[in-house]
């Protein structure tokens, strides 16, 4: 472990960069871009993917796998959608290398593709394709299916898991006999994300659907959840979109009725990515360290014995041990970290760093006294109790750091959304606070991006349910039916 | 469902690429060589997935995630590796495309990669460029991390499952401070994958390692499993290798003993792919579809009514859906098919055709005696029970399908084990009989590639525990000092 982070306070940006790094989560690659995950960083997401993957099980989802590669020409079928993702594409020109005079290898200029190869970026078109083999009749509707992989996107500047070149995500494409089914399926998935990102992140989200301008290209409407980050600014954490018979007029994809006659298919797409990671490090860290929820730790409960020569160890690790097969039992993950070649500061120091939920400190002193002492990692408070029950106890306060921190965020996220009436107040807002900003907007495209031009805010969401309110925008002066919310984001 | 499969007789390998395409396990996708794992075919590689991950992680083992895209320097740097891997590869060079003047795209020009980057084709070069930071001292060892991930290997002729230029797979990748350690670790893992073959998928395999000729690109030992198949073909079911210090060597990795001087990095890799689907199907399954045994099936027990009319289906699932709740209360996972769309004849051939392990069927008539049928796909035996006491029934019933599985592969295997004592009797073995034929061999490069070229016939392994035997070469004559399993492979 090298020395401390620098402050949130002094710079943000930096604290963060910095703590994916120091705790072990992510390395920058040798490749632009791309990251590598290490294997603590790594637990965590197994973790999402675990209760994420049971959602859409229950949910009667199944999971399949589609090519890497995709031909070129399939991204010239949706119009909307090739504008989308033509700009940022890894392509695949050749299929060898070779040995050049020298002793190097160079690429094999007889091996070139007749036709390029893309990396996915995002499937729909390489599904949708299949999909027309695998749906003929309303027998085979709908079609509930999601996918676990890596796609890449070309990005000029990259962050560790907030925008790399390579990313890990699940995209689920979904085909519907209506297009009814399809926008419940749309809402529903939208729904699994919130719950998921409340439940198991902490993370409270607004749900609501992007305007026009800043929806998924080849979707008629994009769904997503938005949520704060400790600086003020947003993070959208995941999208569910309603493709309508975008792609299977693309790719021909028709069915026939019970009545008969033959229609296209509805579809939907939705997914979350890696960047959830870098929703759950800013959201809850703080300057010590990354804090995790218990629900997603991979570790939730660390013991650290303290303790002189092997008789002392001996005796305190018979009490650990049997606290460790006591927390098992529960099915609260604990690690015992008996090492004797790191002492007892560093393992303070790493685990603080490392966000583990809950520290426990077993010293001989305490043997005597049959106690143990517990220290809470979200607000550093430590305290004494009985080592009698202190299973129980643990398992009481892992679900009081969860709320904690659950409360913790949600309470930030209301403080930090603010009303703004005028334009001058909304630039204020952003300028001095951030948060989100809730404001009358005119509804077209020329505004907003003409607010996002002047302050880089951009609209987050329309939220669902948004109440209808008769107002001016705060830009143009003209009319607006519904507030929404603006704000910077990552 | 289409028409029946041709038999294993008239056309092994035909039967093979049906068989996958019908039961719903891949299709061929719109990319060359590249396959759709469909989700019939990815629930049991999600299986597989589940207890292998399992394993390796009662091992010590910890998952990462390392980058898809490979510089193409990397593969220069460990010279036997890029000779292994450079001629199959696919070779990114542009990261954008952009729209021509007709209204199609094209690859931006401008856009060129300074260096072009490889798909990777196996993760040795980019994790050991990783592990260099991550290693420093006898405290960073063993270092003991797997990845689950696609790769590229750009293959001409491509089979499903067999050979595909994309395929999914677990890499391990390991570090050690000894030589010994990694032999140990790389013997340990060869035995995971032998125990999960055998166990899980129930097929017997050899266990052994390869000549210098068939080794792993970098590697100073490759161990493997290998299973027959039905048509008496070899199919490499898994590898392991020892990789000496050669690309903590290539990539610069050392790190400080215990007594202080620094010493380069002992290393292992070990993977196993998509290809056990391939196995899998070709060990088990007959003319009427596929047999998969009960542990690695993704439904376990299908439950097919027969009534008529509303009211009767009524009454039958009564006592098929408290059937459903007692075997899933034995972690038996079941499948309750009352859709109504299709005729049980239908069902039964479709499930025969799935190598569902059990097949109950359950009518009004039964209902009056309290009995069911059960049918078991292994030996298409079917017999009635009493439905009282079924779910324990049935669970004995899956072990006993498990075991027969096992054992039915196993006698096959062994009878189709041959031993040659001249080249004659070995060329008749491999073209009347085919199997392993267990050979003697004088240990020379030159007299097995002579035996390749000549039968087809590969050295699949030098059994582990072989037994020395003084004898003469089949080809050459030249003395030998023990035998080594022959057989034509896929």
């Amino acid at each position: 472990m090298s020395k401390e982070l620098v402050t949130r306070a002094e710079d943000y940006s930096k604290w963060y960069n910095e703590l994916v790094v120091k705790a072990d989560l992510a390395d920058h690659s040798a490749v632009r871009g791309c990251m590598v995950i290490k294997p603590y960083g790594y637990g965590i997401w197994e973790n999402m993917q675990k209760h994420l993957d049971k959602m859409f099980k229950d949910t009667g989802h199944v999971n399949a796998y589609f090519p890497l590669l995709i031909p070129k020409s399939f991204f010239s079928k949706e119009a909307s959608h090739v504008e989308g993702f033509a700009k940022e594409c890894a392509v695949v020109t050749h299929y060898r290398l070779k040995n050049d005079e020298k002793g190097g290898i160079i690429v094999d200029e007889d091996a070139k593709l007749e036709e390029e190869l893309i990396i996915r970026p995002t499937s729909e078109t390489i599904i949708w394709n299949t999909y027309k083999s695998w749906i003929q009749s309303y027998r085979d509707l709908p079609l509930l299916v999601n996918q676990w992989a890596n796609v890449v996107r070309w990005e000029m500047r990259t962050r560790l898991f907030l925008r790399t070149a390579e990313f890990l995500w699940q995209e689920g494409h979904t085909a519907h006999a209506t297009a009814k089914e399809a926008v419940e399926e749309t809402e529903k998935m939208l729904e699994v994300y919130a719950n998921f990102t409340e439940e198991f992140l902490a993370i409270p989200v607004i749900r609501g659907v992007k305007t026009a301008n800043e929806r998924f290209a080849g979707a008629l409407e994009t769904y997503c959840i938005e949520a704060l980050m400790q600086d003020g600014k947003a993070l959208q954490c995941g999208t569910s979109h309603f493709l309508g018979q975008n792609f299977a007029k693309a790719f021909d994809v028709k069915f026939a009725t019970k009545e008969g006659p033959l229609e296209y298919v509805w579809a939907t797409s939705w997914g979350v990515s890696t960047r959830l990671m870098g929703a759950l490090i800013m959201a809850h860290s703080d300057d010590n360290g990354l804090v995790l929820p218990p629900k997603i730790a991979s570790t939730q409960v660390v013991i650290v014995p303290i303790y002189k020569g092997e008789e002392g160890l001996k005796k305190v690790s018979e009490v650990a041990l049997d606290l460790v097969s006591k927390l098992k039992a529960k099915d609260i993950s604990v690690k015992y970290d008996d090492r004797d070649n790191q002492r007892p500061g560093w393992k303070f120091a790493k685990y603080e760093l490392k966000g583990i939920p809950v520290r426990v400190t077993l010293g001989e002193r305490d043997l005597a006294n049959g106690t143990i002492e517990v220290a809470r990692r979200d607000n550093l408070s430590k305290e004494t109790i009985s080592v009698n029950g202190a299973d129980n106890y643990i398992e009481i306060l892992l679900n009081d750091i969860q709320n904690n921190l659950f409360n913790k965020a949600l309470r930030r996220t209301s403080e930090s959304t603010h009303v703004a009436d005028s334009y001058d107040e909304f630039k204020k807002i952003l300028s001095e606070k951030g948060g989100f900003v809730s404001a009358h907007w005119d509804g077209t495209t020329e505004t907003e991006e003409k607010i996002k031009e002047e302050t880089k805010a951009t609209i987050r969401c329309i939220p669902l349910n948004n109440k209808s309110e008769e107002g001016k925008c705060i830009y143009s002066g003209k009319p607006s039916k519904q507030r929404v919310l603006f704000a910077l984001a990552y």
